[in-house]
């Protein structure tokens, strides 16, 4: 008898189940966390590249056994790898201008943002490449300028150029951060691709 | 007339329309892609390692104005670039290794692959990552070793140690290959965890 009781006692209270909630605004959670990270990858490419390109030293070397000394100037387009490192992160630079934009877009005007995450997820993983590429050959370079290497006679320049060390060190590490932020922006957009897949 | 007698006509059209067609089996098809670019990966991968270790190189220099000579080998690991460089290699051959054998269980056995295509998406955007800036570092160093920098006095290499430097050249183009790869598997784990959301 219990058994049978059960269901009509349970079958009012189905009908009596709310509706479903009504599906959350996709995007805007996501993306507005991604703004907040696209700009400070802007305001991290912005200062590496100004760091870097100000980043010249004149030395005045002289003569061993003289007074005459002349003016021998370290500048970041001395070498190809410094030159490659501004124009990436400019590149990044610019990409970050476009991508918050795109996504202040998406924040204030909510359509359909799906077709956007999934460019912004094959981007940023290009732009990753490029800046993290850049990173790297200004770091290998950079590490020569400070310790040198004995095996092939290149002398370290760091002892003589500190400013200018100091400047592309810092440059390279901020452009380190950049990097990062690429990686978290497109985890970001990765998972937001996710999260709209029916579980 | 006429305008009421046409949904008159289309009525009996529409209940014949023929039912949507079942899901497609998701996952395979990008899977079975997939399996055949990381394949490749650990291929440029351990080729490329492979190359960088062994391309040692000893050459004999003479002491000027005499006959006496001493050998002066040429090693990847003189250079920390290089060595970042094969661990970096290492790491994303050892990855192409786990993901080649994980993507090959959802091949034969076809289960909800959706989390692991997230997963795979995120670790192909760190790998990429690592992989890029190892190249470039590599690049960045062997760029000096082929041309010099007048302008600190380091000496190009190249022309005495041509061997070493075909490797190195080699190595790094192979790297250059297995990021394009990880770019384009990165591209493709996201386009197909984009492809299950229902538009």
């Amino acid at each position: 008898m219990a058994s049978t009781d059960k269901p009509d006692l349970e079958a009012p209270s189905k009908s009596e189940i709310p509706p479903p909630p009504p599906p959350r605004p996709y995007g805007v959670d996501f993306f507005t966390v991604g703004v907040a990270f696209r700009v400070l990858l802007f305001a991290t490419t912005l200062v590496s590249v100004i760091v870097m390109v100000t980043s010249d030293q004149t030395k005045t070397i002289f003569v061993p056994g003289s007074n005459i000394g002349f003016p021998v100037p370290a500048k970041f387009n001395h070498s190809p790898a410094f030159i490659y490192f501004v124009a990436a992160l400019s590149v990044a630079c610019f990409y970050s201008i476009i991508t918050t934009l795109a996504s202040l877009s998406v924040i204030f005007k909510p359509y359909s943002s799906t077709k956007l995450l999934l460019h912004f997820a094959i981007w940023d993983v290009l732009i990753l490449g490029i800046v993290a590429s850049a990173t790297g050959t200004a770091g290998g370079v950079a590490y020569i300028g400070l310790k040198g290497n004995s095996h092939v006679n290149w002398n370290k320049i760091c002892n003589s150029y500190d400013t200018f060390c100091h400047h592309v060190e810092s440059s390279i590490f901020i452009s380190l951060l950049a990097a990062i932020l690429l990686v978290l922006l497109s985890i970001i957009s990765t998972v937001s691709l996710y999260d709209r897949i029916p579980k």
